[in-house]
């Protein structure tokens, strides 16, 4: 009855978003009950929140700060967002979710995933995502992507390459711990074959 | 060398702000080097979340959200303000710290002590206080004294008095739970009697 849950991952310029907001498209044209999200999506309070964390002036933000405010921000996107859409039985694909926390807190800013793990587990109370599309992408191609793409970054965006090299190698960790709930696409190839591939492995875990 | 860490805790109403300020200045009058803060404290990114948190428009904040909202707050204002004047050897009075979420957010919102505890220790990486003055006061008493003095209430104020019986209850808990640390005043005397306890406790501490 319930909707699935499916989160799209990977390092800055994967193509998460172009490649998630057309798999969820094809699917709604193939007449799947889909809807396509991000934090903080829609959520007045998680919308306040994420300004905190990403605006510009906010360079003496603590990184455990900025863990547990993600953590906040994704606490309130799924009871306001996602879990009513799951409970309808519409099944939804979000951009990021803890995995994104785990990489970018746990090991671009050296918390530890352990410990980033577990105010994640306090944020959503067992409400893991059914599975996980990871893009992978080598950081250095990643990061020229972005530089090329975006006119304005903001304040993640302009941390130098190690912090970068350090969230790849965090996602590379991250797969291997829950290898079970990952599904892993080469994103460093045309973007049609890889929203191709996403979009199959999508609709075979909504046919189930 | 360090300052010692003091923190003031108790229901609302029972006179922490103006018996927490009265302390420090009767110590600074008596030559101690001595700082009163309360979170956000001056704090630009502490102050933007607790604007996030106290919105009366926020309505439907939930819970968990609130608790990782408070435990970045502290964050932030531990490592910017109180951390660098404890190093300076300056003593620190702060007006609530990590008790005030064990009550209100563990028991007033239900959400367990044991859980909002955790959240706190990854917030705060085990700088507790060295001594809490706890002002004790009935939640009923509380409450008048909130009604009769304040002439605009924010969204904690607004709550029913069944929630501010929980968090009276909870903060019973909470000084069981950790009676080392606690010096237990009763609030419910006149305030010249609280100053004047409070200070002598505060006294001592700092004397050592």
């Amino acid at each position: 009855m319930a909707g699935k849950f499916i989160t799209f991952e990977g390092p800055d310029g994967s193509g998460k978003t172009t490649v998630s907001t057309a798999v969820c498209r094809k699917l709604a044209e193939a007449g799947y009950a889909v809807s396509y999200t991000r934090e903080p999506g829609g959520s007045r309070i998680a919308e306040e929140i994420r300004n905190v964390i990403l605006d510009p002036e906010n360079t003496e933000e603590d990184p455990r700060t900025e863990a547990l405010l993600y953590a906040a921000s994704r606490r309130q996107h799924l009871v306001e967002v996602v879990l009513p859409l799951l409970k309808k039985g519409v099944n939804v694909i979000s951009d990021r979710f803890i995995d994104s926390s785990l990489a970018y807190q746990g090991f671009g800013r050296h918390i530890g995933m352990e410990e980033v793990w577990n105010i994640n587990q306090f944020a959503i109370e067992g409400h893991m995502p059914d599975r996980t599309i990871f893009l992978n992408i080598p950081a250095e191609l990643g990061l020229e992507r972005i530089n090329a793409n975006r006119s304005s970054l903001d304040r993640l965006d302009q941390e130098a390459l190690s912090f970068h090299e350090d969230v790849y190698n965090g996602y590379q960790k991250v797969i291997e711990t829950y290898r079970d709930r990952m599904i892993i696409i080469d994103a460093s190839r045309d973007v049609d074959l890889v929203i191709e591939d996403a979009y199959n492995a999508v609709k075979g875990i909504i046919d189930g």
